[in-house]
């Protein structure tokens, strides 16, 4: 459904409703022009008026906002929100936001991640074949030059077939990556916060245990106090010399320090990281290193998954002001 | 079955039979351990003695030979085997051998397509992922500390969910590429020799046709004559500018010197190449683009896949010398 097709929501609804849209100045609000006709948007980052003079006129009054990619959303900023009823995070992770205080105060939060499900998987396959294959190690070999002059001398990589693959947070991104690795011939287990009714994977209660039984671990979870470093020291230890780790999640769910120590002493078997703990930086020591593929904070970003958020939003937000269910709503914990 | 669990067959069928390896010195021979208790090896390129004295001693008696890597199997050399009934190739493809030869003598030929079907296809696929997610394009992005300076800078990358897949040769290769990006939410649509029965997806009678339905080509096809630059001027004008082409199975199935003009000018959205026309050289120009993918010839190079291959082989060789059926039959046309 393209957004201009509900031109007739606004007509046969009346006045459009006050909307904060909560950003950064330096981060771009692309849903501006699809979202301007529909709702009151109050953007203080876009506007030349001081920030001040937006809280005396409408702070009071504002019922949902749109938290713009990690853009952080403090305890103290949503209390001068008094009638805030609902977040929409514009990113799959949520880390940003004191969803402590929105559960407190009862807020209701969403995320993208129904929106970028589909490419956040694609990409965490992708950097797991990778590593494995030594896809990026071959590109790289090539365009050093290598090929004529070492020839056949290669490493081997690792065929996927009848591999164990641990997801770790089976929620929406989760069950993508278990679906594709099942048409590689790779064996699912997962962890999560509960185990999932209807699940046909093998659950495993903690990740430690988790990674005992398999040869990477794909991290697809949320970012939180209980996550922060969940892979640790013993995880990749379980883990072993041969497994490998992949992050599409959050930087904070590894112990990177002691990532890098593990792959430097080959203590782990290889990892693919599109996500750091202090972005943009990267650990130079993983530059050295052929069994690690590295990517800039970039599994969601394609055209489509921005317009998925974008009708998500739009969607989310019409059905706010009319009562209606909303979709992916946030489960915090 | 493990080849150790074969060792009865052996005792039960009296005397080894003669099998001829056929390669150039410097390729290794990895089965000989496995098939020396098996059968009566000759291997004229790991033996002091000149190879006049082989011929004149068993060129006459061979019946199988096992074909290693590329070495060229020419009618020359076939001249020489008056009682060849067997050619055994160890690759997928079988260019380097004279396959109008074989079937004019009635000779059969088994290639090990079967055998590397799954790595492959795995390979293929993430090529393609690579390529339409630029993840090889990051990991240099981020290997030249380019992302503190560029931040946010990077082209975004496109969805695979809904993209058409035509894949060039429906054989053993192919239906796993199909199967797998089936798992991705892409349509697929195929080439070949002829429509194959039982397959559920669109063929197109010749590659023009496919090139201009699909947003990807995939070249799982073998290189004979009637394949040699099937992937041309015109193919590539057909799958247009956002268009990208997988190779992995010969160079010589795609016109290189016209493809390094397509990409040069933008005239098509990208290459995964794991051959070339002239190996290991690789055309210098590809180096500077970030939507190639370079890998020099490594597709199937996995333990488990030079396992499944040498399994193939002894499991054939055994069925050869007891009339059985054989495996991984190439149909030569």
């Amino acid at each position: 459904m393209a957004v201009e097709a509900n031109q007739e929501w606004l007509k046969s609804n009346g006045d459009p409703h006050l909307v904060l849209v909560h950003r950064l100045p330096s981060f771009n609000f692309q849903l501006k022009h699809i979202l301007q006709p529909h709702f009151h948007l109050l953007d203080p980052a876009g506007s030349p008026e001081p920030a001040g003079s937006f809280l005396s006129s409408h702070a009071q009054s504002v019922r949902a906002l749109i938290c713009v990619a990690n853009t952080p959303l403090t305890a103290e900023t949503l209390s001068l929100l008094p009638s805030l009823e609902l977040v929409l995070a514009s990113s799959a992770g949520v880390d940003h936001i004191d969803t402590q205080e929105c559960r407190r105060r009862g807020i209701i939060l969403t995320n993208a991640s129904t929106a970028f499900a589909e490419d956040a998987a694609d990409y965490a396959v992708t950097l797991l074949i990778d590593v494995w294959r030594r896809i990026s190690a071959a590109d790289r070999f090539l365009h050093a030059g290598l090929w004529p002059v070492k020839g056949g001398y290669y490493p081997l990589g690792s065929k996927l077939g009848g591999k164990r693959v641990g997801i770790v947070g089976l929620g929406s991104i989760g069950l993508e990556v278990s679906k594709r690795l099942e048409a590689f011939g790779c064996s699912i287990a997962y962890s999560s916060r509960k185990e999932k009714p209807h699940v046909p994977y093998p659950y495993h209660a903690n990740v430690l245990d988790l990674a005992a039984h398999s040869d990477a671990l794909v991290l697809c979870c949320s970012l939180s106090e209980q996550t922060r470093h969940i892979i640790n020291k013993d995880v990749m230890t379980a883990l072993g010399k041969k497994g490998v780790v992949i992050n599409v999640g959050r930087g904070g769910l590894i112990d990177e320090k002691e990532l890098v120590r593990f792959l430097l002493r080959g203590d782990i078997g290889g990892a693919g990281l599109d996500v750091f703990e202090d972005e943009p930086d990267v650990p130079r020591q993983l530059f050295e290193l052929d069994n690690v593929v590295l990517s800039p904070h970039r599994a969601i970003f394609t055209p489509e998954a921005i317009e998925a958020l974008n009708q998500l939003t739009f969607t989310n937000l019409k059905a706010f002001f009319s009562n209606k269910p909303l979709q992916s709503v946030y489960q915090i914990e």
